[in-house]
């Protein structure tokens, strides 16, 4: 049996939002400027930079519009922003952020305790930012976390991720990420996951987010494949981390993924050797090792 | 697309043999006993306990008869051990091993630089070995390395592999495990070695043997899955290291294993829980924590 694999994916690199928001230590704003070009040298098509949060409640994010006035523009890769509402949208379209993503939950508890809103209470902020966005010609992407299971409510059920995905969609997003927020995924999931979702969209817009925290990522991500999907979320060097252990675990490498990519002869246009680059930046400003394995191997190559 | 799985597969614990003879720190004979204790309390079918080679060579295996002589043994578990030589399979049969296992290479320089022999000689040494476990009613297992790339020559031949694999199955093995010794396997590559060495042997005959170096070894199990293998070799904890740095991964852990077959409902027998009691007791022994991240989340649990 060969697997049948799409001839080439796009990549979303998350490292420097999700994977700063989510480490402990303060990176400054050159450090994220420097860590952003070494990303777009690498010739990732999307790159998720920052996000127009509080920075009462996220102080990690506090330079955003500085970070996206700052970076070196590649042509061909596409500078995102979270944000949270329309006065974040407004920071963002200020900092010129070519396109825009909203957060939302299928698990009700862990909207309530992540954003502090209930499911309907996030949409109805979201459809204000989608027609904003659409007035100003920025696209939205939307993620959709706990989709493969909830640390408060345990599994989620396939109906209940593919109902929130669609009104994500009849928002006016081109693209919903679904993510395995605690890392608990395992391959099977996969596929009725995405069928279901894809029943209200095209497959080319489902996009999934993986967290290696079981080791479980890239087979999630093999079976996505076949599953027929070309977006993928990665973070370089594994940066985010874990819930659970400083050090462990958290989002998806980059080079991970790239390397079995790479492999599979899935092309993503990403040269595997700038990541590295990427992470030994990102690596020396957060002040501890990265958790990918690939980067481990070839950043000692 | 549903993904098509055996219902229930064979794990091969190696942690014993294979993980604790790579790592640096000395581990007592009390210690190796409890922790091939535990691994049979967890209902693990195979456990490589020990190899019958020359402590001045790998004297981390200088009490391999202790150690099978002090274990319980479990009603349903085979207790194995490696052999390089009729020497070796002397003792291993005066100690009692259910079964024994040789291990060769389907790469001619890794032969000569791992055990100082080429193909064709470590091979006429299995012969003899054969014949005399054959006449002692005890099974042999082998190993095959190197099958999916060698860190000498590069890239492996596929023909290659399934050439060595036949004539180990010449011999008299009962089983090869095909194994990706420097984990650089990619998914694309099992089928096409599966199909290759199955084609002079039952599927059934074949286990699959990966590192998770670079983060793709539960992707491979996937796709080695998917290409009907049914036999697994992992060590608890992800025991052995990686020879890039310490810490770092080399080994599949047992831990990451289970989680994902028992999400993909594929039985194994394998308590989950246990395996982790066995790993947090190796743990200790080895001084450093152990890289399964399937371990690291539920030991901490």
């Amino acid at each position: 049996m060969r697997l049948s694999l799409p001839p080439k994916v796009t990549l979303v690199e998350v490292g420097p939002r999700d994977g700063l928001q989510n480490e402990a230590t303060p990176v400054g704003t050159a450090d994220k400027v420097a860590f952003v070009d070494r990303l777009s040298e690498a010739g990732l098509p999307v790159i998720e930079v920052t996000a127009f949060v509080s920075p009462r409640w996220v102080p990690q994010m506090a330079d955003a519009a500085d970070v996206l006035g700052a970076i070196a523009r590649r042509p061909g890769t596409r500078y995102s922003a979270l944000v949270p509402n329309r006065r974040g949208l407004e920071r963002a379209l200020a900092a010129r952020a070519d396109e825009v993503a909203i957060f939302a939950a299928a698990s009700e508890t862990f909207s309530q305790r992540n954003i502090n809103q209930t499911i309907d209470a996030s949409l109805a902020t979201y459809r204000e930012v989608c027609r904003d966005a659409a007035a100003a010609h920025v696209p939205v992407r939307g993620y959709l976390s706990t989709c493969f299971g909830c640390p408060f409510e345990g599994p989620v059920a396939v109906d209940r991720v593919a109902d929130v995905a669609a009104r994500l969609f009849d928002l006016g997003v081109y693209e919903v990420s679904l993510g395995d927020t605690i890392g608990i995924a395992h391959p099977g999931q996969v596929a009725p996951v995405v069928e279901a979702v894809a029943a209200h969209a095209r497959v080319e817009s489902v996009a999934l987010h993986f967290h290696d925290t079981r080791g479980t990522a890239l087979a999630n991500v093999l079976a996505g494949l076949l599953a027929g999907v070309t977006t993928f979320d990665a973070s370089a060097g594994g940066l985010g981390g874990c819930p659970f252990a400083p050090g462990a675990a958290g989002n998806l490498a980059t080079e991970d993924l790239v390397y079995m990519l790479n492999g599979l002869g899935v092309a993503t246009g990403v040269l595997l050797a700038s990541v590295v680059d990427a992470s030994r930046l990102a690596e020396r400003a957060v002040g501890h090792p990265l958790p990918s394995r690939a980067y481990q191997v070839l950043a000692r190559a």
